[in-house]
This record gives C-alpha cells, sequence and structure tokens, in this order.
C-alpha cells in the first residue's frame, strides 16, 4: 500500500493530532478544570498516537496498519469521553476523533 | 495570537513536516543514496521541528514564535538542499519548505 | 561538537522531559487540578521541547545549539512554575527543569 | 501499574530511542550509505516507538502494555537488521533494541 492510498488516512490523523492538542489546552482554561481531566489526559495519548499515525504511514512503514489499529481504539476513547463535554471544543474534537477511529479501522482491516 | 490567527502557518508545518518525512523515505530508496545523505538528514529535523511547531501553535503556547523562527531556519536549510536534486519528491519537499519558511517568517516577526 | 561531549546535556533533557510527562499526568489527579492548569501547559510544551533537544543532540544537528537556548527558557519557565507547589512531583520536576535548564545554557553558550 | 514498576522498561525505551537516532545518523555518514538503508528506516521506526512507548509508560497509559507489544515487535525487527552490520554504532544500535525488546515484552506479558 503507497502513502498515497493511505492519504484520507493520514489527513484524518493529521487533523485529529492538533483537534487533541487544542481541546487539551481549551479545557486547561475552562472554569472547572477537574471535570476535564480524563478528557485532558486521553487527548495527550490521542494527540500522540494519531501524529505518529501519520508518520508511519507517510513512511510506508510496514508497521503502520497494526499502528493504525491501536490508533483507532484511543481515538473511540477519547471521542466517547469528549462526547460527554457540551463546550464546542471538545464537541469538535469528538468528530475528529471518531472520523479518524473509522479511518483507522478501514486501513488496518 | 490565537491559534486561528496561527492556522495558514499550521497547516503549513503539518504538511511540511509530513513532506519531509515521505522525501527522506523515498530518499532512502534512490540507487544513489549516499548523494541524498544531506537530504535525508535534513529532512529528518525539518520535519520534527515542523510537526512540533504546528503543535505548539495548536497550544497558543508563549514559545511559538521564536520556534517558528527556528524553525524557519530549518526549512530554508532543507528546502534549498532539496531543491539541488531532480527527482519529484526532493522539488515537492523544496516548495513545501519554503512556503513553510515564509508562513514561519511571518509568523515570528 | 559531537553527541559524547553533549553526553551531559542529552541525558539531562531526556529525563526532565519524561520528568515533564510524569508531573502533568500527576498534576491531573490532584484534587484542585484548576490550580495546576498552568503546571500542566508548561509541563506539556517542556516535555516535548527537552524530548526534540535530546534528540537533536544525538544527531549532532546543527540546530543543537540554538534548540538548547530555547529549551532552557522552557525549563527556566517550568522550574519556576513547578517550584510554587509543595507536591512531591512538582518539586522534584523543578529540579529536573533547572537541572536541564543549567545543562541547555552551558551547551547553547 | 505504576510508572515506577515500568522504571526499568521505560529506561530501556528512552534509551533505545536516542541509540538507534544516532545509529541513522552515524549510518548516514557511512561510505557504502545504500547497504544501510534499511537500518536507517528501521532505526527511524524504532526510535519514535520507543520514545513514545517510555511517554505512554511515564503517563501510565491505559494503551502503555499494548503499545509495548507493537514496540517489541519493532525493536526486533530494528535489532535483527543492524546486528547484520559490523560497525560499531550498528553493533551498539542491536543491543539496545534487543534488550528493549525483551522489556517490552516482559511489560506486555
Amino acid at each position: 500500500m503507497t502513502a498515497s492510498a493511505y492519504e484520507t488516512c493520514i489527513q484524518a490523523c493529521s487533523n485529529c493530532a492538533l483537534v487533541c492538542e487544542m481541546c487539551a489546552s481549551a479545557c486547561l482554561r475552562e472554569e472547572d478544570v477537574k471535570m476535564m481531566a480524563r478528557c485532558i489526559q486521553l487527548d495527550r495519548d490521542c494527540a500522540d498516537l494519531c501524529a505518529l499515525a501519520a508518520v508511519l504511514m507517510t513512511r510506508e512503514s510496514p508497521l503502520a496498519k497494526e499502528f493504525c489499529a491501536l490508533c483507532a481504539r484511543v481515538c473511540r476513547a477519547c471521542g466517547e469521553e469528549c462526547g460527554k463535554h457540551d463546550m464546542d471544543h471538545c464537541q469538535a474534537c469528538a468528530k475528529a476523533c471518531l472520523s479518524c477511529a473509522e479511518e483507522c479501522e478501514r486501513m488496518a482491516a
């Protein structure tokens, strides 16, 4: 599989990584930060895995598929947590995570 | 400055990071890898700095501007090296690097 | 300058990066997370810059010195913030940050 | 499992990540770079996965164990490739990779 075959998934991962970084930073500026602690923790892991998934696919690494399978799982967990919060940054993050999870699952299949 | 003010630069850095990863991998598959050694080395640094620049801007980090100034310099160096090679991946990388350098210089100003 | 000349600084950066990750995670588990918000934000930036500083020195990158100068500044900022909090993880992080700042300043000189 | 239970594995991953970066840079300075191309490619992936494995364990991430299982596999692949080359940097890298693979396998069990 070439990088171009991965293109949609690379874009989804690359986008999700930054949306998670933005969500974590916005959560830290919320009035009730404690309520957002789990969201921030998941955002950090999700951002880092999505960023590396995009890199591995771009490199056409033999690990890319399996990495995407793992990435899909953290995207699902992060998306579900973000989905519980009404703030725009959490709703946007939930959407990016679930869309990225679907792309990663398709690639890992 | 908000993340949205950084938007064009975030996209340029995020794109440049992946184009550099792709260029490094493609250089490693060339017949004459030795000729590409400096290009690969610069691609690695440029990819890593651009990726972190995008993250710092997304977080609205107080370091973002200064980081962009440093990032611009590695983009210029990498773009100039890539520009010396005729392969499509190097030419595409040169273009992404120089465009990213301009965005980073504008942000750092 | 060879990677071995950088050795002490590489170890300080590599250690500081992980201590900052640990501090951010521990801060998120504190009762009063809001009080730790600035600490967490600085920990994230400091962790990422220290990790990349260690990588650039290891690669003997021409950017390493200047990168260390920037890294020293985020280490100082993070160390000062962590130093305000009595928790063990913050005190340990303050110590790692200030020690890393000194190493980076020495390298950047 | 706490970060301290992970301590040996965190150190092995953190060390392996930097040894792989050093090996890749040294490979790029070899006379016959083409012979080292696969080694460089594996070094890049192994460095990035080991670095993230150390971070996830430090954060006590719920993903850490599974990530270590994947990390062990790239360490084995990289260690085997490096083991084929006589240069000191490749032999040192092979040793770091195999030792890291064992630690990761133990953690993933």
